[in-house]
């Protein structure tokens, strides 16, 4: 069985839309590599909401057009009443009865291959069911200060993440994390000593001696190679 | 005269402390290496706001253990009553007439070296009054769902930024910019056919071809690359 990714371009402060609801200075400084190329291949099947499947004016044109030419499922409450051209590669399947449903259908048909999720309120609602294998953030260079953000809502979850890689090209930098399939962290896994101001350097090294201190919270500088 | 760098570890849902107020879950992530090591040296300077300088139990902590020693400008409306204690390098300075004197007794005591700025509120004071030079964000492997958004009330804002070097480390991707000093892009800049729901895979390069049609805006694949 193939993997559930979440990937999305977001602006450095995280949104996957600008203000105007449109995408152009995002994508503007993408550039394709051959990873993610390689990883496109890869993609069976594709979940998006209709927010993002509506972007685009003309529902045909996927059939005609789209990147992937795979089966895409739409989540929705109410399917437009035209169904979309299809073609032997690429169906269009209408979920009205959630994201679990939409990735099940997903992962039967792709079968061995990946489900890639597009969308921040199905990204987000991916993210609540515990649905996401993997997730992978391109950064693209600009501050939108306003706009949808990808991760908003999610003030029940903590997830921790595991970097498995990163892309850098001219212009963006994509990271790729595996989803930890752990929900909430313990107290315990906080370093006693973590309200310290510090840039970020060569502090978090020393918590373990710093824990055995009591006077005070801000950790001597540790290694011989921190500025001195 | 040096740069002025506002610099934070966020989560990859941009918060740059957790529910509780703390840190750790960020920090626990962080490296050092000598690139970091290498801008530490440079710095001359420090800005912070009074929550982030308050996260230290013991003001007085800061001439005897802080990593920066070097002059800090804390940014506040109300001075404490005691003064903490100083060191030959390490002086404090209670700033009380707002971000643009803080940056600038900063940069007059950092002299040639950088002045780094740390804390959400005074960062995003410091990209409103466009007084950021460098940007650097760290990205910790983890999505913390709640806690203080680095940027956040940047409404009134829209920043292009320069990728200048990308530092990964085992857990962190730390990306440097460089901020562009325009504050606004024109609707002119925005490509046509933005509004295409696409993965980020082979698309914005073929925009000046796609530009030019006129019944859809999917934009057909282009290079031999891609995936057929």
């Amino acid at each position: 069985m193939g993997r559930v990714c979440l990937g999305m371009i977001l602006s450095v402060d995280g949104y996957i839309s600008d203000r105007d609801g449109k995408l152009g200075k995002l994508y503007e400084s993408f550039e394709p590599n051959e990873v993610i190329q390689a990883e496109m291949a890869k993609t069976g099947a594709v979940v998006m909401g209709r927010n993002t499947f509506d972007m685009s004016e003309d529902p045909d044109a996927y059939a005609d057009d789209y990147e992937f030419q795979v089966p895409l499922f739409i989540l929705t409450h109410h399917p437009p009443a035209n169904h979309p051209k299809e073609n032997e590669n690429l169906t269009i399947t209408f979920v009205t009865d959630g994201i679990e449903s939409a990735v099940h259908q997903a992962k039967q048909a792709a079968k061995e291959k990946d489900v890639v999720v597009l969308g921040a309120d199905v990204g987000q609602q991916l993210l609540k069911a515990n649905l996401a294998d993997d997730l992978q953030v391109a950064f693209a260079p600009i501050i939108l200060g306003q706009g949808v953000r990808l991760f908003d809502h999610l003030e029940e979850l903590e997830i921790r993440l595991e970097k498995l890689r990163t892309i850098e090209t001219a212009k963006q930098v994509e990271i790729w994390y595996r989803v930890m399939k752990e929900k909430k962290t313990t107290a315990e896994q906080v370093p006693l000593n973590s309200r310290v101001p510090v840039f970020n350097y060569c502090f978090p090294i020393n918590l373990e001696k710093n824990n055995r201190k009591t006077k005070h919270i801000i950790p001597k500088r540790i290694t011989p190679h921190c500025k001195e």
